[in-house]
Order: C-alpha cells, then sequence, then structure tokens
C-alpha cells in the first residue's frame, strides 16, 4: 500500500464574516427576543418558523442594490445526475419566506393571518466592521387586510416592543406613505421610472446632506466631502421647491404655528382642520397640533393627485386609530422624510428612531438611530398567486437593539457564574459531586472543577474566569469534621478593589460551616451579592 | 424598448425535505428547549451560539456513512475572480462546530469549557417521511478534561433533563466503553482495520436481528426477510460465542445472580466483587448487583487486555460517581451492548431509551426508543491544533423528544387563541382597537377582527379557527348604552359538543356586561377555562 500523504491541519476559523456568540451573548439577546415574543403574542400574532433555505425562485430578488443574480445571498445547485438541480438559497430575510409560506398554506391559515417569526438570515456581502453575513432579524406582519388598522396596530405595538425592552421615552416612531410621496412627484410632473427612482433615493439622503444638499443633488448636482462632483437629477427649481416643503413639513408647520394660519388661499377646501391656536410648548396636545398640521400641509402639496389623497386619507385613518389607543405624536408621529429602501412598499412606512445620543467612534455626539422599519408591501403573495394580497409588517434589527440596550446600560452586565466545588482530594470526587448535586437540586448553579487538581491557585484563577459568587473547599480535616469552607469571591473580589479593608472586616470573606448547612450558606451569600 | 418576457409564476414550495412549524410547533419546542437549557444552565454549562456556515475544511467529515466529498452536506463556493474561493458548507452537527471554535478560542475559555448548544443542523439526504434535512440538535459537551467525573455528570444531567421535561420514570440511560469494546476484540485477535469496523457494525444491528441474527452474520451470513443472502464476517465460532457473551451480558449475569457463583475458575482475581445473595427482585439493590456483576463479566471478557482494563475501571468510576449523586441503575445502567455508530468515540459512550410503548405504522407496539446518545471524543480537537484535547458530551434529537412528550400526552393541547373584538360597525374600528388596547393591557392576549367585517359570520368562523376563548362585540345599541356583549366560545364549543345541555344550563355563553367591566369578565371566562 503506497504511503498515505498527510493531510495539513484545518484553519480553525469562522468563515470571513461570520462569528461566535458566547454565554452571556447568546443569553441576552434570547431574554430580549423572549421579551419581544411576549409583546407578539399579546397583540394574537402566532409564531412561524420556516426553514433557512428556500428556492432561488421562492425567493425572489428585494435586497436592494442589488443588481447580478444571486448576488447577495448564498446559493447552489442540488446535485443531479443531469446537472439539472434546483437552485437553493438561505433566505436574506423573512419577508420573502412569509411570502411564499402565505401563498403555500393560504387555504389553512387564518384570514388576516398575524404572524411573527425570530431567526438568523444570511447575505452574501462584504463583511465590514460590525457588518456581519449572518444576524437576526425579528418580524411581524400581518397578511389578508388592506385595513389601516392592521398597519397602526404594527405600529403601537413596536412602541409597546420597544417600552418594554426598557426604552421607554427614548424613541420615536415616525409614519409616512408611498402614496402621498407618489402624489407630490405626480403633481411635480416627475414620471415612474429612471427619474422618480433617482429623486427617491436623494429624498433619502435627507438625514444625511441635509435640506441644502438634497437641494443640490435634485438640481445641478453638488461637490461631496471629497471634492468630487455629484450630478444632481436635474429638476426645475420649482420642482425643488415642492420637494423641499415635502421633505421639510414639519419645520414650516411648525412655523405656521408659531406665526398664525398662512394665506388663506394657500388652504385647501375640505383640510385636515388644523387649529392655530393650539399650544406650542412641546406637549402632546402641541404635537397633535403639529400632526394635523402636517397633513394639513401635505394635502396642500398633493393637490388633485388622486394616489396622493388616497394616501392622506389612510394617514388620516392610523392617527384617529393610534389616537383612540393613547399613542400620541411624542410616541409615534407622521414624518414625511421617511423613505425606507426597499423598492417593494406600496403604502404607509414607518421607522422607529431612537432619539439618545451616544458617541461615534471619533467620541462625536450622535444620535443613535434607526432600529425598526416596515410598511404595507401588497404585491409579495401575488408574485405567486396572481392575485394581490394586502400585507403590513416591521423588521427589527436585533443586533441594533441589543447595542442600543447595553449603550442605555440595560444590559452586559457581566453575567454571574457558577458555584465551584474545588478539589483537594482527587479520590474523593464522589464526595465533591455530591455536594453540586445537593446545590443543583437546591437550584443553586455549581459545578465541581473538573480540571487538573493539582495546583489549587488555578481551581481559584478557573473559579475567577467564571466569575463564580462562591467557592466551596474541603480536604481531609474537613471530611473528617463534617465541615466545609466557604470562600466568598464576590466579597474577596470587593476587597481587594476597594482601598479600605475597614468596610469589610466584620464580614469573613472565608469561614467553615457544617456539610448540612452547605446550602444554606451559599444561598446566603449569593442572594446578598444579588441585592447589593 | 423590446418588450420584456413575461416571467412564469414562481412556485410557492419549500425545497424538497424541508417544512414550515406554526404557531404552537414552534411554542412547544421553544418550550421544551428552554426547560433544558435551565438544567444546563444549573450545572454550569454555558451557551454557545456558532454560526449556521463553516468552512468545509473545518467541518471535517464525521457523517457516518458517507464516502464521497462533501456528500451529507450543503455546500458552495464562495464567489472568487479566480474562481479559487474558500468552500463552505451548513453545519451538519453541533460537535463540529464546537471543536472548531475551542480550537480557535482555547486561550480565552475557561479549562475545562462546559458549553450547551441549541440550533437547527443539515443534512443534504435523501428527505423520506419524517426525516427532514433541516432539524435541531441540543448539544450539551465538556472539552479539556479527561475525568470521568465529566462523562458522569453528562449522564446525570441527561436523566435531569429527560426528568425535567416529564419522561419521569420512563427511560433508561444505558453506558458502554469503546475501550472495553476494543479489549475484547483484541482479546477475539480482530484487528484494528476493515475487519473490527464489520463487526462492530454487526454488533450495533442486535437491536434488530437478536442475538441469533448477530451470531449468523458474525459468522458464515444470513438469509434477510427478503430472501436474499447477507455475507458474514466469517469470525470462528470460538470468536463468535465471546462476542456474543459481551453482547448478552446483561443476560448472563442475571441467570448467576439467580443460580449462584459461576465456577470459581472462570472468576479473575480483582474482580469488581459482586456479591450473588443481593435481591433479584428489579429493586434498585437488584440493579446495583447487576451493574457489578455485568462489569465483573466484562473483566473475565478482556482478559489481560490493557485497553479493555482502562476501560472497565473508566466504567466502575463513572458508577462510583454517580451513585454518589443518587443516580441508580434503574435511571443509568452499564449495558455492553450499546454501540453508537459514530465513528470518534474514544471511549465511554451512552444512550438514552425511553422505554414505554407506543405503535408502530402497522399498529404494533413497539419500544420508543433513543432519544439522545454520546459519548467521549478525545481527538475532534487535536484535529486543528495537533495535541490531544479530552472531550465528552451528549446530544439530543429535538423532534424525536417532542414526539415523545406528544405520544405521552405531556404537550399537544391545542393552543389558546387570543380574544377576538368583532367589528359590527366600520366605522366604530377606533372603539373597537380601544377594547382591545385594554385587554393587551391587561395582559390578555387580544385582537380586533380586521378582515372584511360585512358577514358577522365569518367574523365568528374566524374565531372559531383562532380557538378563541372569548368574542367581544358591540353594535350600536351597545355603544349608545355603554355596553358589551361577550360571547363565552369555550362554553360555546362544549355545549355543541355535549348531548345534555342540562350541565349548562345556568351559565349563559352570552351575555351583556358594562364596558367598564369588560375586562374583569373576559378575564373571568379566560380563567374558568384554564382550570377545566
Amino acid at each position: 500500500m503506497a504511503k498515505q500523504k498527510k493531510q495539513p491541519r484545518p484553519k480553525a476559523i469562522t468563515p470571513k464574516g461570520f462569528r461566535d456568540y458566547f454565554g452571556a451573548e447568546v443569553d441576552e439577546r434570547k431574554h430580549m427576543l423572549d421579551q419581544i415574543a411576549a409583546v407578539y403574542h399579546r397583540y394574537g400574532f402566532d409564531a412561524l418558523e420556516s426553514s433557512a433555505v428556500e428556492t432561488v425562485e421562492a425567493l425572489g430578488k428585494f435586497l436592494p442594490d442589488v443588481d447580478r443574480p444571486n448576488e447577495g445571498v448564498f446559493a447552489w445547485q442540488e446535485f443531479d445526475e443531469k446537472d439539472n438541480g434546483d437552485w437553493m438559497a438561505l433566505r436574506y430575510d423573512l419577508t420573502a419566506p412569509l411570502a411564499r409560506v402565505y401563498a403555500q398554506h393560504r387555504n389553512d391559515l387564518p384570514t388576516p393571518y398575524r404572524r411573527y417569526a425570530m431567526g438568523p438570515v444570511w447575505r452574501n456581502e462584504k463583511p465590514g466592521p460590525g457588518r456581519f453575513r449572518q444576524f437576526y432579524q425579528c418580524d411581524a406582519d400581518t397578511v389578508g387586510t388592506a385595513s389601516m388598522a392592521a398597519d397602526a396596530e404594527i405600529c403601537a405595538m413596536l412602541a409597546d416592543t420597544l417600552e418594554t425592552v426598557g426604552l421607554n421615552g427614548d424613541y420615536i416612531i415616525r409614519v409616512n406613505n408611498r402614496k402621498v410621496m407618489n402624489g407630490v412627484l405626480e403633481v411635480m410632473g416627475v414620471e415612474d421610472g429612471p427619474e422618480r427612482d433617482a429623486v427617491l433615493r436623494t429624498i433619502d439622503k435627507f438625514d444625511k446632506v441635509g435640506e441644502a444638499g438634497v437641494r443640490e443633488l435634485l438640481g445641478k448636482g453638488r461637490l461631496d466631502a471629497s471634492g468630487a462632483y455629484i450630478d444632481g437629477v436635474g429638476l426645475s427649481d420649482e420642482q425643488i421647491e415642492t420637494a423641499i416643503s415635502f421633505l421639510t413639513s414639519k419645520k414650516i408647520v411648525a412655523e405656521e404655528i408659531k406665526n398664525g394660519p398662512p394665506n388663506p388661499d394657500d388652504r385647501i377646501p375640505g383640510g385636515m382642520g388644523i387649529t392655530y391656536n393650539d399650544p406650542e410648548d412641546g406637549s402632546v396636545e402641541a404635537g397633535r397640533a403639529m400632526q394635523w398640521g402636517v397633513l394639513d400641509h401635505l394635502m396642500r402639496l398633493v393637490g388633485n393627485s388622486e394616489v396622493g389623497l388616497e394616501g392622506l386619507k389612510e394617514l388620516g385613518e392610523i392617527v384617529d386609530l393610534l389616537s383612540a389607543q393613547g399613542y400620541g405624536p411624542d410616541r409615534i408621529e407622521i414624518d414625511p422624510s421617511v423613505v425606507r429602501g426597499l423598492g417593494y412598499y406600496t403604502g404607509p412606512v414607518f421607522e422607529a428612531e431612537l432619539t439618545f445620543e451616544i458617541q461615534d467612534e471619533k467620541g462625536r455626539p450622535r444620535q443613535f438611530g434607526s432600529v425598526a422599519g416596515g410598511g404595507r408591501y401588497d404585491d409579495l403573495v401575488k408574485r405567486f398567486t396572481g392575485q394581490a394580497v394586502p400585507a403590513t409588517g416591521v423588521s427589527i434589527g436585533v443586533d441594533r437593539l441589543l447595542a442600543a440596550l447595553r449603550a442605555k446600560g440595560r444590559m452586559g452586565g457581566k453575567a454571574v457564574g457558577p458555584v465551584v466545588v474545588t478539589v483537594m482530594d482527587k479520590s474523593r470526587l464522589a464526595d465533591y459531586q455530591a455536594m453540586v448535586s445537593d446545590l443543583r437540586n437546591a437550584g443553586i448553579r455549581a459545578e465541581v472543577y473538573l480540571g487538573n487538581p493539582k495546583n489549587f491557585g488555578n481551581q481559584l484563577k478557573y473559579a475567577d474566569k467564571r466569575n463564580s459568587p462562591v467557592a466551596v473547599i474541603a480536604g481531609s480535616d474537613e471530611f473528617d469534621a463534617g465541615k466545609v469552607q466557604i470562600k466568598d469571591l464576590v466579597l474577596g473580589a470587593k476587597i481587594a478593589e476597594s482601598a479600605t479593608l475597614e468596610e469589610w472586616k466584620e464580614r469573613p470573606s472565608q469561614f467553615e460551616c457544617d456539610r448540612a448547612d452547605m446550602v444554606a450558606k451559599v444561598r446566603e451569600i449569593i442572594e446578598a451579592s444579588d441585592d447589593g
């Protein structure tokens, strides 16, 4: 037999753009997703778990900014003798699979169908810092109803969710409507097609480049920060003014409220009925005045556009429904500057922003920004069935939301490790195991040190690495006397940190107790450190 | 522009061998995995979530019965200009990724490292009834210690897990040791290599073909049920007797216990010390006698084989440790007929079997069988690092365990749906939403009917499909009077089922109440039906 060539050792690395999650990272995400699921469940949404793998055909191509076939997804061809197997791919979001599931099972599902889904999705994109090719999404959608009550409900549920995970007062949900935008573009004379897409892409940059920047980009173009010249869309001055008036609706209305009604000739009969003597003090009432003022202003802009007026009516319904449930514009507001990248939205679109400041990588303060978004997409199921099926939903960026909770100090405390029963006498392993069993049976997280017990210092280092609250120690003296030593590692760490030992003097960091009292004593220390 | 060819509609189907999980299916699995995670956590195990995608190189080829490269896994090549991209694949289990994670992060992880992992794995195999290409695994492993205490702990934890999910008294965990088997094979004169593999494969069929079948297959061969002749391994009669004596150790020892000690000349000095007057009544004491008797019998069989004696010492340690923690052979027993297919096991192997009967597809009673298994694998990390890293672990078949819980009636009751607030007057949608808000804020799962409200019967059909406990009804009469109608759907269903209406007469299935009392009345009905 020929000598076998020695195989090189495989490299122990994750593929580029993938990562591992350890201990508290997994626990914290799970805790947050459990909280979110509880809210979704209370709203009547049912869990759905579709498989990670779909046919490429069923997934479709709805990723933004992707031109090449299969670009952006991980795809492969099924093995088939004739090289004719189906192409399969990992899902890139949870919406495309939902459309497939609904089309496949629509006769068995209730109508409307409220479902939530949580799980990883995969993107075959160039990884970057903090940008991974597998990440979690957490979606809730209602399929099969055109009622604005479904959109309003999703917004209310998103507000409840953000409050439940601990962001009360730290968010604003902004709502817009594609139909209103399309109405304004119609009035501006911007046709459906490449020009409209270019205008939408430009409007979407409002947050980044501001009013003056958008004005230039809609017109002749502008020099960017690097000195390169960016071509503009080439709209006329009048068109640009309409677009800017649309984008800055909130600012314009705020000024009108302050300075009295605009020229009465500008008002459209049948407007939303804003009263200009509403308070301006930032209260919920002031917010309501803003809300209706913005709708009124938009009514001027959409003129006689049918689609625009329809969109306005929808926004009015959403405001009404949310208001009846107590969600004022301090939590959910109309804001015409929300665009949302995805092309498949057909009506209301929404975005949740966190309003507190964090520091960017250069130490400058900036708003945390978007953590969730969604909208109405009435055509996704139609791809399969030929019949339009109205649907609306929201997707939460799980990693973004976790980062926000960590930034607010709501998460990321060091997790408490298990009690470690150390091993002084290897022949007594069965006795140590019995101790650990007693602790576990009392509901206390505990383990025997299973490494090489020769060096006792290594055992305490291990307990330290595990962030253990307590070490239990017993050698032959203790066994003979029916005793154990209890070492309070939380207190030990505090003493090590503290300059003055005085305050800890009365509490011993290690003491002896009867073996029979071990569980009670360990529990005392853990409960004391939970309080502290 | 040329007219675009109309695309055919995509098919709304899952790829072959994949499926969707709805509502209660997702909730029940999650509930079970949460229970298991709580046990693992109590034992000091930390969560680990590695990505679904690994390099093919890192995954290695450890699937049983797979010869072709990449067979059994879903794999694809990364896009690369030079067609030279890395091959990536979906993980086929949770053990291969653990070996990679440990090798990659070993300097940062505690030693020993106890971790658990739960999640889907993928197999590119021919799907069949109940056999899917994506399914859940749930593993716990201890890496970095050769101590038998780690193996004993895994067995104890598996027992606790099965009891926690509701299978107290319905399982047996059987433990064997590869080293003992290898020792016996050494004594038999069966060399490492193809012959030994063939013998192991045959022994693994003991459950299916029985003692006589194994005897034939180890010898000249046998006719199978279809009449085809299966070639045997070709062992001598003496070799076969030793193998059968090994496999049927429990039966032989049971007879020895009943009939008195065997010929003293057969005893090995330094045997495990079985006492032959132990009880035979099926008690834990009788089980202990069996346990040590089997070890004694195995000692006769391994003779002077060093590896065999080492394996026996390990099994003895496991029995000692488990016994100290109160796990008798009624829950965890030594059984030499356990083989476990995977080639990478190097020491103790274990298998959890459920001992209750179910009916097979032909209505014949059979034991439920295996739901979990594992063992010691000391060489998996070595692939990466060149240094042997001892490890041991267990994997639970999540779908099998769920099926078992459903078979025992511990799961699978119809989940209770949300309260449905029906819509009598579309213009009052905001009022209905306010009702639903009140219910949700009181922690009651509730929703407004968002379908077309025209046909009221459809709304009640919807509530029925959702398994709703209560429907709330309000039209203009109720709104004017500040009232709502409460329809008790649980009671309604009972009345519909029951032949005699007498027993329900006193409880009305629909009644009117003040709007202000709605939440309290709905809660009463839900709580009453929870008790019932």
